[in-house]
């Protein structure tokens, strides 16, 4: 955290559903209007509409992008970082934020769970990856069923009292 | 690849049961006895295990270390180097490799599945992680039930003749 | 370039004179009335007076620290981003800006100057390292002798009009 | 160092004349005579002739490469190593050795010079460039005038007593 501003993380895949986007806007909106930077992967898909809903709401979104050009960011970043370490980019991406919530998503975001929970960072999910460790037991992201619910959780688990903007 | 020879990583957590341990020594070894070099995260555990293993049978081990100082390597490494990135050194140690075999493990484990598996190498498991992915599909990594299977496995997905070295 | 705002990293010290501090200060101040992000390295010395110059003038300021918590970055920073990676966060401060200005500075500094050349980013020094190639001749970072010059230069070198704010 | 036995970098330009090559190339001929291992960024040039010095005196060489495929390694490394970082990948060079030795060069081998210092590691340069600090002071690396002088200059920093393998 920083100057006591929370930074979440909204990950997911570059390509998703109309709903899948839809849930990843509401996220991003609920996060910003609680006052906490959105941090993700700086592409398309639940990136970008993460970061158009925190957007719309006021916040801002910093992508974190695997490539060499800030270009290629999605137009709703506030900050586009190109990283240049390709895949090795997800491990500043889980560094830097003080919690995730993960929508859906492909390999590249069961990676970033399993990084911020190695990191000790909470972790919530949206109709994500399921993990069950190998003796047999649940693991995390906590499981959410609405967007409202995610981000409520995440800043349940951050011990935050989340401060509304209206 | 470099020059002909198979880079194959064998992941798992730093620190495992004695059944762990003898599994994944196993799998050095034969790993090995094919003709493949080792990449690990050169820390304790399923990796100080799986290099004991390789060693013994002639073959050379690689540790990639999160930290500063190669003297964190284990014993059994032929060579051990600090990268001082973190958990960011998982995906060095997926990038270099042909394929993973993970054993057992942990969240870190997790993530280099993961990570394997967004840059599109085959990834066998041994007593490792389940992951459903989003919509309830069963995932990779394929599951085997004994080293030996693991390391066939592995050699036939990279589509490799094993070369025995009696 | 991102969404064609310029971003220029100022790089230099942690810790600094007095002077190399006003350098600083004056040159963040300079890049952000003429409406580019400023990136640095998050931490003291020069890194804080160009950011604090940044803000003074309504500019936005990157932080790119090395270390693991966001909470190490300068008090003037509007994001800071932990990387946990060390020096080896110097190439994504040199990856993502458009150009750099050094202010004196230590070996870090230079390191940043020769990263910057090497992915063929203009560079410009004020009062900082002097560097001649294997065969004798002098190298760049283009000299300059007061903040002013040193930005209005920098934005040339990107044949950038610059867009003054006032 | 891990087990006793140095690591030395030996890092220059991806091309080179006959003349800086033949230089390399008895460096890396001489560094492995006194059983130290070889680093390097595993590409061409003084890369390439540093492993095949090396190799010819028996030694190890790992090439740290800044792409995504070991097969980019020049043909004389024992190990290559795909990173993905692209230019970050001269912190890991720098970080993993215990000293250095810069044999003439680019920007690249300026910035790994630079970081080799700022991580306190000596460094000994050949025909490589010169630097002054901010205040005109000239900055290292220690200038050496023949192979020979460079690495028993690098041993001498590092304290070791050299044990040459003949």
């Amino acid at each position: 955290m920083f100057k006591g501003q929370p930074y979440i993380g909204i990950v997911g895949a570059g390509e998703c559903t109309a709903a899948e986007a839809a849930l990843a806007e509401e996220v991003g909106r609920e996060v910003a209007r609680r006052g906490a930077l959105v941090v993700c992967g700086g592409l398309g898909g639940v990136m970008e509409a993460a970061a158009r809903g925190a957007r719309a709401a006021g916040g801002m979104v910093v992508g974190i992008l695997p490539g060499r050009d800030p270009a290629e960011g999605n137009a709703y970043l506030t900050v586009a970082l190109a990283t240049g370490l390709g895949e090795a980019r997800n491990a500043i991406i889980t560094r830097t934020c003080d919690g995730l919530i993960a929508i859906a998503g492909g390999y590249g975001t069961l990676a970033e769970i399993a990084l911020a929970l190695k990191m000790n960072k909470p972790v919530v999910g949206l109709g994500t990856w399921e993990a069950r460790t190998p003796d047999g037991k649940t693991a995390p992201p906590v499981r959410a069923r609405t967007p409202q619910e995610a981000v409520e959780t995440i800043f349940r688990l951050l011990r935050l009292v989340p401060r509304l903007q209206y």
